[in-house]
């Protein structure tokens, strides 16, 4: 997230991961302000998840493309708009984007699968634990949730 | 992304995801200030993505839970953390959360397959097309994008 920095952040993600590369097709796209665009791509270039390439000389213009670590981004991105787009359903409003397999023209997206098994889980399904990097603070949130859960029916009742 | 609001509201619907559900564990968790907490708890209530419910009287207490439009969000948090993973493997850092088969306890991810054949796909081998939903902004998007990647060689040259 830090990384990202904003949703600014996000929304010049989303434009590169489509393939705009130009600033000012950036700017067209996003509507935001020169001020904005110009910080959150030093952000952004800063971070590693986009590198700048001069592509034009007096004036000097240049082209942002996105760094193997940025382009590990698109597929959430991916995925964000599913999200939305099931949103957006139950309002009516039908998907900006669909996401097709290059060969067959065949709608793709996201299962969460077990890695051992291969096979479709439900969301569900899925329990989240302390990793071995979690720190003293992550195992604090987990411990709490896992006493909301168990005492919810007590604490309604205190 | 609206409907999430900025960071701070992704920090917050993560820690729902995690199960807190109590404002002082929100705090406790996320370091977010409480007028900052308090804004963005009612940001999210207001896009439906949460909603709260009083457990004690005087003083008044509630608690946050996600809505069912909310606990849509909880894969792409999952997915995101992945990809955050991913890049702090490179610094060698190990994950703070792990993702399991609430039965077997294997591991599980997230897969991209092709909704027909239900087969695996690698993120280059999907393409994306407007959708009916696509406004002209969207539609110039993809066209300046499709430019891009066609001129990428004389752009270059010129």
């Amino acid at each position: 997230m830090a990384a990202i920095g904003d949703r600014w952040g996000l929304l010049i993600l989303r434009d590169l991961v489509l393939g705009l590369r130009r600033y000012e097709d950036l700017r067209r796209s996003s509507g935001i302000t020169n001020a904005t665009l110009s910080d959150r791509l030093k952000h952004l270039e800063a971070n590693g998840l986009l590198e700048r390439q001069r592509y034009q000389f007096s004036p000097e213009r240049f082209e942002y493309t996105l760094t193997p670590k940025g382009r590990q981004i698109a597929p959430a991105l991916m995925l964000l708009a599913q999200i939305g787009d099931s949103w957006n359903d139950s309002n009516g409003n039908e998907s900006p984007l669909k996401f097709v397999n290059r060969k067959s023209g065949a709608d793709v997206g996201w299962t969460l699968v077990d890695l051992s098994t291969g096979k479709k889980l439900r969301p569900q399904d899925v329990e989240v634990q302390a990793g071995r990097g979690a720190d003293d603070l992550m195992r604090w949130r987990l411990s709490q949730a896992d006493r909301a859960r168990k005492n919810l029916s007590d604490t309604h009742s205190r």
